[in-house]
């Protein structure tokens, strides 16, 4: 009993919601789940409450402190903060972790603001191409699309394919074909445009007739910053110890070849299984992928018994940083430890506890 | 030196091609790597020639004794012999991991014997929709296609996606127009066509009209026995000690909705890591992906110190079972070590290591 109590101090500090803005790349360290409970934070649930919320992010990449205007830090912030109380409120009325999730990215799904939904860059040949995967951490079920153009939120239809169909991952016209069937709300391909990101299509492609696609994009998978910005995903803990976990992305600008990035990939972009944590990606998907991201950190959790804080690190500040690949997580575990951790200089994010009191964050410092 | 020794002999002792008819479920216990060199197998390359040769499989499922004619199983046996021998060249000529598996699973996608390539079986709609996915264990880069329609070897395409691409996984048509442009050897749609497969699709069609979609399927995506044989792969570890990983399927007949299963998921169906071991998996494709099976197995190699055996036989065994999932795998570490691990009746497999000597299996027993 000792043992719980002493925990639940240490929860209690290791959810500083202040240093959110202040070292929000590594967290303070968080109470290692083994700590608590030698048989690993799954066995935590039985004797305690969890400390539970949710976890957003829109996208990570190089974010400059003023490289935005005031009016639009405050209309990401804002926004971030609405998806995050959408998510809160499923939770505080004693609903499950993937209704939250599904809720909160919802909200940035139908903002023009994020790289998902309403928001979505455009391919090569001017068209969106969604994908999006939701998973829960209690049953390891998995729902995921990519590649969809109809589909108003693909979140939704992700967790249609968890839930009622007998697969875990369909693409194309098959999947808009099985949304339909499921009565998912469908819109004409018109409802994606944005002038925004219909600028950023045509500055890729004036980029693309000056440098050459392969000098342009390179090797290493380098995309410019303005292209990449803005997958959104959430990951969340209920009231019943339960974690779950969401993606969805547009994905990458002047994209081609029906391309298919992380997020729609369990266990690269998405992940979530209450033995260890709750993972949401977003970067350069390529290396994400090859890094089984969001699956990694977990594993680490669970197999090496090291905290959530140190596992993202590993994954995200060191190995990814050696493959040259960049971008951010958020995760949660079953004690509520959060992490968020990029290697970029900024990536849209926040967090909210049971306390209701969210904080949202752009920058690193 | 006298631990290498030591080690050399147990090597010899753990890849006991006698055991592969009487035990190949769970081979012999291999060497542990970290007996070996305490810090883990990726460090022994420096000091020991590896154990190089390659393993494959056909698919796992009910192949019960006496349910193929003699032929038949000749016929299975000759071109998973094949299979073995073709990848052998390569890696006996000092080839690489990479090129070993390719070959290998060309000769299996080219077979009308397998549910790859030209033995695909059919969709709902009455076409074949291919996946494939290749990953190298030295880089972790990685290629994957899904629902392509006119490649002939779609792993051929996962590999020039790896290699010619900024991308990890293309999907459909636009993965077809890169194959075009990367000169990819395209067939028409009846190239696909058997007899065999049709009349797989169409007794699956009976039994759904007979007895429901849905009843049949079930929420535990059990799927008839007849129809979800013969995903093929390879794992191989080459001359220099490098681990590759290659997996090619049609999925499942009378799949719809653009279903993807695990075979091109990284992580799940293909995975390679020298610093862990290399994985082809087969079976009910949906838990594969649910459970992270490949990435999975080398976790908890690199992570919790455990033998390539111990941690096939506990996803493959323990978790996959306890989740509902059947099918099998093939691995191979950075020392040679092999596994050959399914929980169901049978699997078509094989291996042949430095001394040229193929072994093939199909039941358990």
């Amino acid at each position: 009993m000792r043992l719980l109590r002493s925990a639940r101090r240490l929860l209690v500090h290791t959810l500083p919601f202040a240093a959110l803005s202040a070292a929000a790349c590594t967290p303070a360290r968080p109470a290692t789940p083994s700590a608590v409970a030698p048989t690993g934070p799954a066995s935590v649930h039985a004797t305690q409450l969890p400390n539970w919320g949710i976890v957003i992010h829109g996208g990570a990449g190089t974010i400059a402190r003023g490289s935005m205007t005031p009016e639009m830090e405050a209309e990401y912030r804002a926004k971030l903060t609405e998806a995050l109380m959408a998510g809160h409120r499923v939770l505080a009325a004693g609903g499950s972790s993937l209704d939250a999730v599904q809720a909160a990215v919802n909200v940035m799904e139908d903002s023009p603001l994020f790289n998902a939904g309403k928001g979505a860059v455009f391919t090569h040949e001017g068209k969106n191409e969604l994908d999006a995967a939701v998973m829960d951490g209690r049953t390891l079920a998995a729902g995921a699309v990519a590649g969809v153009t109809h589909v108003k939120n693909p979140i939704n239809l992700a967790r249609a394919v968890m839930e009622k169909s007998r697969h875990v991952m369909l693409m194309g016209a098959g999947a808009e074909a099985f949304a339909k069937q499921q009565g998912i709300e469908l819109v004409p391909e018109s409802y994606f445009f944005t002038e925004r990101r219909w600028q950023s299509l045509e500055k890729a492609k004036a980029d693309e007739a000056k440098y050459g696609a392969e000098a342009l994009l390179g090797p290493e998978y380098s995309v410019p910053e303005d292209r990449k910005f803005g997958t959104v995903g959430a990951v969340a803990l209920d009231k019943n110890g339960n974690l779950a976990a969401a993606t969805s992305t547009g994905g990458v600008t002047n994209k081609r070849w029906g391309r298919v990035g992380d997020a729609p990939i369990i266990g690269a972009g998405t992940y979530a299984n209450n033995r260890s944590c709750a993972v949401s990606a977003t970067g350069t998907g390529e290396y994400f992928i090859r890094a089984t991201v969001a699956h990694d950190i977990c594993a680490r959790v669970e197999y090496q018994g090291v905290s959530l804080a140190e596992a993202a690190d590993q994954v995200v500040m060191k190995k990814l940083v050696e493959m040259g690949g960049d971008g951010g997580i958020i995760a949660m575990d079953p004690l509520g430890n959060v992490s968020m951790t990029f290697n970029t200089s900024g990536m849209y994010r926040g967090r909210v506890g049971a306390d209701g009191k969210p904080e949202v964050a752009i920058y690193r410092d």
